[in-house]
């Protein structure tokens, strides 16, 4: 790898570590317990753990063996075994485990490799000085485009990417190598990798086998190929050993990964708009989406599957926000940026050059958000509303038949001869119905909040046309006897007499076509508004470099990062405390024969007949934040001792700020990956790759 | 007290711990960190701390001074506080506090004092020697009527009760002192009182000031009188004096109070009926109760409010029961009980008296629960299905219609005229109907589970007429647009035109007709089951004499018990550890603005000034169950140190059996209650009332 450190990142005494690889040679690590050299960890001109590390889809994985074997969670191979099962052969339920090569399963999944990086914030940024933040915004993605296109051609084998490291002020360009053939080699069964379901996600104590594995294949030339029956298993550069012994409490551990999005340098305001809008707002309309989706599908298996994803989906959102909104009840996070902001303000205003260039930089962020704030509620379930699919198809007859109104009879025939068709596609896509009870249920619980909205925010033709509850439940019958929510129907008639459908007319269609010009004016005003503050975000990075005694790094952005610490405990309320590892009587404790806790019987057998001391998962007070789902957690000597793959609910603040009482993060502990596989896979093939002997 | 040691309650090494009084002086209580004498707690021939004791309406409560202030909780309290409230005083909200004697609140609450008893198993079951089981339950009922009237003329002054020890075994007859006129003294905040809600109830760590006040009150004459104004305190014989510095972990504490129910002398099959059929029966038609509830109040203010209480009673149970689903799970009482009775059969066969009286004990008890489990989930579901008022009145339709189907003109006027009238009663209080969407609601689910059951237990008629979805959706409709669940409408036209009433028809009423008689044989279906029990189980009782190298004490029965133990933490779960008390600190963590963790904002402020590490609530291994809410929680010396008002999740099996590492019992703590009363209520008369300094 070749380092160039860019601009920004300097050195020592972090308060958070989410750490690029540049800053990596500037911590003390031998002070926190690292019993290997730093070099050995990531050497720009060499090779080192690092390059052991792979993304792997929106993941992180490691390799194991020098044949490519990658580990990382079950959630992040869940969907490559789902595509790949059958009824007959049902790998999520009863998991897979291919016994040798010939047997491993082709997956669409894509993995990456950083190979190495440059700063290139000096010419993302030319030609941005004394321009507007609009055209700012645009020149900077001109320029991003282009260095990219220049540098894939001199790197046709590479992947280029530049990643935002400061919001509107400094760029990585990182060069990756692409693995294009990955396949599934071991799935446990679901009730062994999502043990705990839906209650236990974000939750500690936890006792799921959160892990997986896949094989990189690349062509015979050893490059980058698509799959290929005769493609050969990659080698890496480096691969982890494991430690099957793993850690104790209080010991040294880091994490290596590729860590999504945190917002740590964003302004106070920005954490007033996620805790006083954001937050709350959509964590009671997705609440409202599960019960709503719970209650429709009660009783009935079929679509109690069907819509198990749906489900999913928003819990994994509204428990993480929940969280999030206790983290700020519980931490001063706010209070301390609004009072670093004051100071700032203060430095500003101390100073008559920085007066001049910044005086009025806070006052415009608060501006901008005044913006947000004042139609935040309104345009978030206007865009909700839009996403109906009854409530798109009324738009789409509003529009429609609003352009045909006032055409001759010619004219109209050639709109829908010739017209039509060509939107087919666009109504097929944005028309879709999850279920047709469900759907009404959401459209009315929308129409609900939007009539409760403040004076200020209100549409008027949403109050006009439902000025009581009963006009509501009226119109939705109506569409309900019209076929709004039979999405055949619907595209059956759209397809054989276009004009019928144009013809429908209710009162959804009535507030559709007073509210299309709005809506579609969202996406413009947010862009605006995101330009705004890219600028000003820029603006307040300089100024927080001049101000700050303490020294910062970038937020996470998809980029490979590096985090360290130790195997902890906590408390996280009062009076009680969770220690940091969970072991095999707690699947015992937990084992129910069916729902979230659904344990196989057999497997439940081999469980009991194990040492119930048996270490499941453990936690520790690193740094991650979604992405790092499937990075490696390594010990002292950089063996790889488990799998990342979730945080306790406290640390989902870890977007906002990272905090010693409540940042703990989560993995499957490789005694447990060991035993599952030996006991329960006798997956002895792959304990042997990886030189594991048990 | 006059005490006399009932025949079967025998000495030492208990396991289980809910000891009635005759016991205390056989336990070595100082060995487990009583500093007091045992005479102390309990002497039959002086005063002692028992007659601090007084049960308060369903609760326990404590003399706390020389003036007849008692001691209980918020929720013992709730109903008079409720009672005594208006728009304009609202003493839920806002709590209440009698600045002096003169404004304290007049209650419907009756106390009882225990004042003395004696064993009348002999007088009871005089005369029950080879009869049959139903017979046996008549005489008995017979014998008890009898002995209390006797007990009863000889002591006009007290109140008579004689209570079942053992099931059909052992009686003891119990004579109360009644204090009539009970008066509201101070109860805090619902938001103090309260606090944590549903959210937390069963929960531990736990942060509820549930403690409130009363006052009893005597005839100027020192006897007990209904409430007069000029009626004066009364004079406990003892009251308990008040630690104001509480206790430390690991501190031996003990209870006194009349604990309401317990099932450990019941055979092994009683488990499996209430694993197998009550519990998860029960829990899931809850469970759908409070989710509907919940959906037809939704957004519905004042409705909310109104089902509160409906929901907050099924939450209460639901909670319960899966706690001892869990308990069930992870713990091996049932096996036990199953291994203990099969030891028991063996001991009953190699010894052929035993086996000639005894030998088919077991499969006499197997017998009757077979019986019940065969028609177990038909039973229970039919006698829900009565008891929804909108299916009550369909039997009510049903019958009579029947009634009069035959009869002539003038008969049919007859029966109208003379019998109807007189039914008024029956009919109103049968037909109630909760809120019309939810009692259609539960109808509809009820329905579809007695359509579910197994082919055994089926219903035909059921079947019959509602063999689809779609036929009861269609039933119900059709009953909502017959009024069924309007009862103001339906009252109207019962007294207005009976005739017309009666010849309403739908398929409910139908199927009212044809289950009418399954649905009256069910209670004396059980009734017989209920006294063959009873008599199997007193036999039961007598082989666990002979087999048992342990001693027992009687099932909790709401007589005066004593418990005692330590504060104590526990390990709910694999890797969690929850100490034994909780602070302020736990209080600011949980507040919220609104919901169950809502707290006034002043409380709060008072609250955020006070030390932090203040205790609040505190933890016990002490065997109590409910009816031992308000019970005081007293310290080596006999102080009270706390009010008792719940038990951990994990210790609702306590019902079935103690558990060292899962039974554990929560009270407020004496530092809170007097925080509470000091800096929130300014209660300052209280206080010195009680003798405490602060």
């Amino acid at each position: 790898l070749v380092a160039i450190t860019p601009l920004l990142f300097v050195a020592a005494n972090y308060a958070e570590g989410i750490f690029p690889l540049s800053e990596i040679s500037k911590l003390d690590l031998k002070k926190a317990g690292l019993k290997i050299k730093t070099s050995e960890v990531y050497n720009p001109n060499g090779t080192s753990l690092v390059d052991a590390l792979v993304r792997v889809g929106g993941c992180t994985g490691s390799f194991v063996s020098n044949e490519g074997l990658i580990i990382t969670n079950h959630h992040c191979a869940f969907s490559s075994a789902a595509g790949a099962s059958s009824k007959e052969n049902d790998y999520i339920t009863n998991g897979f485990l291919a016994k040798d090569k010939s047997k491993e399963i082709q997956t669409p999944i894509k993995c990456r490799i950083t190979a190495s990086y440059k700063d290139v914030s000096k010419e993302v940024l030319a030609g941005t000085e004394n321009v507007d933040a609009n055209e700012r915004a645009t020149i900077i993605s001109k320029n991003i485009k282009s260095i990219e296109e220049a540098e894939q051609a001199a790197n046709p084998d590479l992947e280029i990417e530049i990643s935002e490291m400061f919001i509107g002020k400094a760029y990585t360009l990182f060069r990756y190598q692409q693995i294009k053939d990955v396949r599934l080699v071991y799935i446990p069964q679901r009730s062994v990798g999502e043990f705990g379901g839906e209650s236990d996600n974000w939750v500690w104590p936890r006792h799921n086998g959160d892990f997986a594995f896949f094989r990189a294949y690349v062509g015979k030339d050893g490059k980058p190929a698509e799959y290929a029956e005769d493609n050969i298993p990659f080698t890496p550069k480096k691969f982890l050993k494991v430690n099957p012994n793993s850690v104790k409490e209080n010991d040294f551990v880091f994490i290596l990964g590729y860590p999504g999005r945190t917002y740590r340098h964003r302004p106070a305001k920005f954490l007033d708009h996620q805790n006083d809008y954001i937050l709350p707002t959509v964590s009671e309309w997705y609440d409202y989406q599960i019960d709503a989706a719970k209650q429709v599908s009660k009783g009935d298996k079929d679509l109690e599957i069907r819509l198990s994803t749906f489900i999913k989906r928003r819990a994994n959102v509204t428990k993480n926000f929940k969280g999030k909104m206790q983290g700020m009840r519980r931490t001063t996070i706010i209070e301390d940026k609004k009072a670093q902001e004051a100071e700032m303000q203060k430095m500003i205003d101390a100073d008559p050059e920085l007066k001049k260039k910044y005086g009025s930089l806070f006052s415009d962020i608060d501006e901008v958000y005044a913006d947000i704030f004042a139609t935040q509620k309104r345009d978030y379930y206007l865009s909700q509303l839009y996403n109906n699919g009854a409530f798109y198809l009324a738009s789409f007859i509003a529009y429609h038949s609003n352009a045909i109104k006032d055409l001759g009879e010619e004219e109209k025939k050639n709109y829908l001869n010739e017209f039509m068709p060509k939107l087919k596609e666009v109504f097929e896509r944005g028309y879709t119905i999850t279920h047709p009870k469900l759907d009404k249920m959401l459209l009315q619980q929308l129409l609900e909040y939007m009539r409760a909205l403040d004076k200020n925010e209100m549409v008027p033709i949403i109050n006009q046309q439902f000025g009581s509850d009963a006009d509501i439940s009226k119109a939705l019958e109506m569409a309900e006897n019209q076929d709004f929510f039979n999405r055949d129907k619907m595209l059956k008639l759209y397809s054989k007499d276009p004009e019928k459908l144009l013809n429908i007319d209710n009162p959804l269609v009535k507030v559709a076509l007073q509210t299309t010009d709005l809506y579609e004016g969202l996406a413009a005003k947010q862009k605006e508004q995101d330009n705004t503050l890219t600028a000003l975000t820029a603006q307040l990075l300089e100024v927080k470099q001049l101000y700050s005694k303490e020294n910062f790094i970038p937020d996470a952005n998809s980029t490979l990062r590096f985090t360290y610490g130790h195997v902890k405990g906590y408390s996280p309320n009062d009076a009680e405390y969770h220690a940091p590892f969970t072991t095999v009587k707690g699947i015992i404790q937990k084992a129910q024969s069916s729902g979230d806790y659904y344990l196989e019987s057999h497997i439940k057998e081999i469980l009991k007949r194990a040492n119930q001391k048996s270490v499941v998962c453990l936690l520790y007070n690193l740094d991650t934040t979604g992405g790092n789902s499937g990075s490696p957690i390594l010990d002292a000597y950089g063996n790889i001792i488990g799998v990342n793959f979730d945080r306790a609910t406290s640390a989902t603040i870890n977007d906002y700020a990272w905090n010693e009482e409540y940042s703990r993060s989560i993995g499957v502990d490789i005694r447990y990956v060991l035993l599952i596989m030996k006991d329960v896979a006798k997956a002895d093939n792959l304990i042997a790759e990886m030189g594991v002997k048990m």
